[in-house]
């Protein structure tokens, strides 16, 4: 059974990574993964499908019993990764999208180096600022806290696969497809499907 | 200056790499580089266009003054990339297209490992056969011996990047045009642009 692939969608707060993922959802069929964390849900958000929203007691269970891919604590809440649907999907040969800050990307790295890491940046700083001034949610002070870290964050785009720059929704997404579409054709990835490293020969099952 | 892409499609005899470039640009503004070879011209052949043909000595004269970018006899002929050209364009930021054997491919690897290597892959061993007979410039010895070397060809496969089942030209061209947008996102090849190493801050420059 072929596997699926692990996208892991991630950059600085701002760089608008719930957009595309949301406009990449709609062209393609992908499984997001929802996560888990204990911070309040903003308007607008449902539980189970923006985030699963639980206390801070649920969630250090869920961790004791290893059942995060990742988790980690971002201004003072817990934020984390199911572990068991993700890789049920991927084992299942279904594609998974993971939308994740840059702190959880790296730990999803440590334990999936197999998975597909793509960056996305914002078209420019002052663009980053207004994303991040426009989301309306914050303090001056945590805005300010916010755009500095997402500043120092773009350096970790060194850690990943591929950068994306989120000019156009429509454009960036177009090139996530690209990278979808060219990660199923990496030798690396489909070489047991072709070669019999035993025998040294060409399967006859890669051509069924 | 950015630099182009070495795209090098390359595969088996009668996997159809011919085919697939002559679709791939079509679409794409790639510059395509022509061999040179000392093999009498298949009938069509144009000089210039489907190769530089060659006389031995001529051949011999551009190998001692280091004007191939790789060359290799097969089947008692001289074939070679000529290497002025291809390095001027890549500088120049266009992407390049190799149309080449595997041998030839595999000594490409060797002087500009940062090129993207793609094999073609017949759809089925029977499918091989008849593109290589369909030929028909071959004596029933040549044929045996070409589809032979053609399986075992098969396996270096495992040296390259990227691996496109050659069933449907359209879908393996479409292939080809997503792994060309996907390795223009790729870290690895865009990180000056993004990040100054000696600085290790954001490059203004990136965001122009």
């Amino acid at each position: 059974m072929k596997k699926g692939l692990l996208i892991v969608i991630s950059g600085p707060s701002g760089a608008g990574k719930g957009t595309i993922c949301k406009a990449l959802l709609e062209k393609q069929d992908l499984w997001i993964s929802v996560s888990a964390t204990t911070r309040k849900p903003r308007k607008g958000e449902i539980d189970g499908k923006s985030y699963f929203f639980l206390d801070v007691d649920e969630f250090k269970d869920r961790i004791e019993n290893d059942g995060f891919l990742e988790y980690a604590e971002v201004y003072g809440n817990y934020y984390g990764t199911p572990k068991a649907s993700v890789n049920e999907k991927i084992n299942n040969g279904e594609d998974v999208i993971l939308e994740i800050d840059i702190q959880g990307a790296l730990k999803v790295k440590e334990n999936y180096p197999e998975g597909v890491f793509i960056f996305i940046l914002p078209p420019s700083m002052d663009e980053l600022k207004k994303r991040i001034i426009g989301r309306g949610s914050e303090t001056p002070e945590s805005l300010m806290r916010r755009f500095k870290s997402a500043y120092k964050e773009l350096n970790y785009v060194s850690k990943y696969n591929y950068a994306v720059i989120n000019d156009k929704v429509d454009i960036a997404v177009s090139k996530i497809q690209a990278i979808i579409a060219a990660e199923k054709c990496r030798v690396d990835r489909i070489k047991e499907n072709i070669i019999d490293s035993k025998e040294g020969i060409v399967h006859e099952q890669f051509y069924d």
